[in-house]
């Protein structure tokens, strides 16, 4: 228990402890903090109290205007410092509770803060890992009996995304223009995207990472996990579908990536691990670990549009339901030799469950556009109009206890005019 | 002409003036320097006489561990840049020439500087943009009525790559493992590449670049090329054509990518100005640019097994090959707002001339592995073999005068054992 007092349903319990990087009006310098309650624990003002083996002389990654350098460390380097704060944090302690002065300079109001990307992001990658999602695509464009391909169940299936267009939560997002095809062996036309989407995914920070040329065991993949945040991969289907062949999606996903500013640790994650999803057929070794990796994160999308007094919820979906784990992500991306660096985000891709209200994207909600999803008030979608707000949720209930993700959001800005 | 003296066949003459990173075992910190001759020109020494109206006051651009800082001044101040070397280095001046103690303190060997990679390289694409090689490739995967897809003639098809594995000239090449699919319909199995091969490519390094949502136009995009390199984008076709269906090359592609130190600027290029390739249809109009942006370039590739005395060509392809241009490219790239960075690196993709000689890959060489190529002493290959070290080399021939490109070297190691 926390001397910050909080509600029970507070997404920043001291159970939960995420790390993100945030400035004020009066201090614009970004520098690094952890979420608890509705304060920010600024960790420049109290890194003289990381004074364990591994941080004590390693202080100054909490100096940094990034995560990068304390991702670096490592997992032993991660658990001291989660165990510093649930201390100074609790209400057994004095180190912070007994110092008015301290804690006046240590804490600043959620409210007050803006926040900025958690790291520097050096390489993106994009899984395609949920069951449900690729299902849904396979039949949409392959049919019923080839909606999953020979590959899809032996690897996980992902690309390299775009490192430089990922934004943080709250970044207006452009409606895209590029070249799409809308009648099969006509010529292609030139526009604004008329089929703009959403991707449900979360996704992870890489810790130390690996040497060129150095594969990381499956077994040992957690510890170059260092935590995850929500990811909403924003999608141009009309432009994805014209470009995608041979060699993937391109400039579909290329012009904006969101995600939540507050990485919660694997550390405040391993709360709800729950079993893996079952693989048949067995993965081949180098895919395999013997521990559970998987989570259950309940995951929502709200969609807000311009006129609404309202979001309304669309999607409930969960993290839970990935056929690979991030485990075997991040084992099947090194093997080959890749080289992992701290700060590497990989996305889990759209996480999609069962039942059609758990599907992660308009192209599955409204299956390619044959159906109409409902909303709040009357108004309807098949795809994101502009003006509409996409927010993306995370959650982990305990008992008695909430851990949350925050919001990832971001406003469709009209297609820019003149291009 | 310049007071450094070297031979008609010199890669770097005054003509040239490439930009590169280097360090020395006197001086291990890495810093610009340009090449002149058999000679480095230390640009932290003489910073100084860069004083013109755009760099006067920004010198330390050279005093930077990379060229990015460089690169993000844009094309006025490279020129204002080039200016300056080109009178420095010329027997009409003496700034230089006259000052024996400058000389000795600005002047480095080449045969004495290790090579480091140019930029910090943010994000890395790789287009598809050789017709000669796209179609080889379809031919032999999708037959000949079928093998340039419906998209390639209208959009320069190109996919995100692995910026963390990009190594500079040199630097040896683990053969990866992966997961392949040798018998169709078999499961996959576990194992060393087994069809390794390279890519012939040149990539250009982005200059100022675009803010998220602002497209560069096709008339404009030569302002954010500051200049090209040799790129070998090694590959594993075993592994390539199991996972790369629905979303592309991942890690066939990712495990390394090598390419040359120096970077040749557009400004010297534009001596060995060509006609653009002749596109048919016409590209859509965000496409189009009125000028030549194409370049004469020899491309060269060798082979030298482990065992042999001398090295053999096997690959004279030429740049001027490309269908789709640099700008074109550039513009295609941020045409969705996708933003880019100062030392973004943009590669062509393979290229391939018409002629069997000219195909820039061992899967077209060898035509999928059916034919044998023929190296000097006897000895044959279909792929790349333990030991090989593939060269590539480029060039223009000027009138009485050179400019080289240096070369882009790595040689094969065997895979890991016990992975
Ligand atoms: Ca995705
Ligand atoms: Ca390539
Ligand atoms: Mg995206
Ligand atoms: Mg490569
Ligand atoms: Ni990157």
């Amino acid at each position: 228990k926390s001397f910050i007092s909080y509600p029970s349903d507070c997404e920043f319990p001291i159970e939960n402890l995420p790390y993100g990087v945030f400035s004020t009006d009066a201090n614009p310098t970004p520098r690094i903090g952890v979420a608890i309650g509705d304060q920010v624990l600024d960790l420049t003002v109290v890194k003289h109290l990381f004074n364990g083996p591994l941080l004590g002389d390693r202080q100054a990654v909490f100096d940094q205007p990034t995560l990068n350098d304390f991702m670096a460390l490592g997992h032993l380097a991660w658990a001291e410092a989660r165990a510093v704060l649930q201390r100074i944090l609790s209400v057994d302690d004095q180190t912070l509770q007994g110092d008015a002065s301290l804690q006046d300079r240590a804490f600043v109001p959620l409210s007050s803060v803006k926040m900025h990307l958690p790291a520097n992001i050096g390489d993106y990658t994009d899984f395609y890992s949920s069951i449900h999602h690729a299902t849904n695509v396979g039949i949409m464009f392959r049919g019923k009996e080839n909606a999953l391909m020979p590959n899809w169940k032996h690897l996980p299936v992902g690309y390299h995304g775009r490192a430089s267009s990922i934004v943080i939560s709250g970044t207006p997002v452009r409606r895209p223009h590029g070249q799409t095809a809308p009648v099969e062996g006509q010529p292609p036309v030139f526009g604004p995207c008329r089929l703009l989407d959403f991707e449900l995914e979360v996704g992870f920070f890489v810790g130390p990472g690996n040497e060129l040329g150095q594969p990381i065991p499956a077994e040992k993949a957690h510890e170059h996990i260092f935590g995850f945040v929500l990811v909403n991969d924003w999608s141009a289907r009309d432009i994805q579908k014209w470009e995608y062949v041979p060699l993937g999606p391109f400039l579909a996903k290329n012009f904006a990536t969101t995600i939540s500013p507050w990485v919660v640790t694997t550390l405040a994650l391993s709360q709800f691990t729950v079993p893996n999803f079952p693989q048949d057929p067995e993965p081949l070794s180098y895919l395999k670990h013997s521990d559970p990796f998987n989570f259950d994160i309940n995951l929502e999308v709200d969609i807000k549009p311009p006129d609404a007094a309202l979001p309304s919820t669309i999607v409930r979906s969960n993290y839970k339901y990935l056929y690979w784990t991030a485990k075997q992500q991040l084992a099947h991306h090194t093997v080959t030799g890749c080289n992992l660096r701290p700060g590497d985000m990989l996305a889990s891709g759209t996480i999609s469950g069962e039942e059609p209200d758990s599907f992660g994207s308009m192209l599955e909600l409204s299956w390619k556009g044959t159906k109409q999803v409902q909303l709040i008030g009357g108004s309807t979608r098949k795809f994101i109009q502009d003006g509409d707000e996409v927010i993306l949720r995370g959650f982990c209930q305990g008992d008695g206890f909430k851990i949350g993700f925050g919001s990832c959001a971001g406003k469709v800005l009209p297609a820019l005019p003149g291009v």
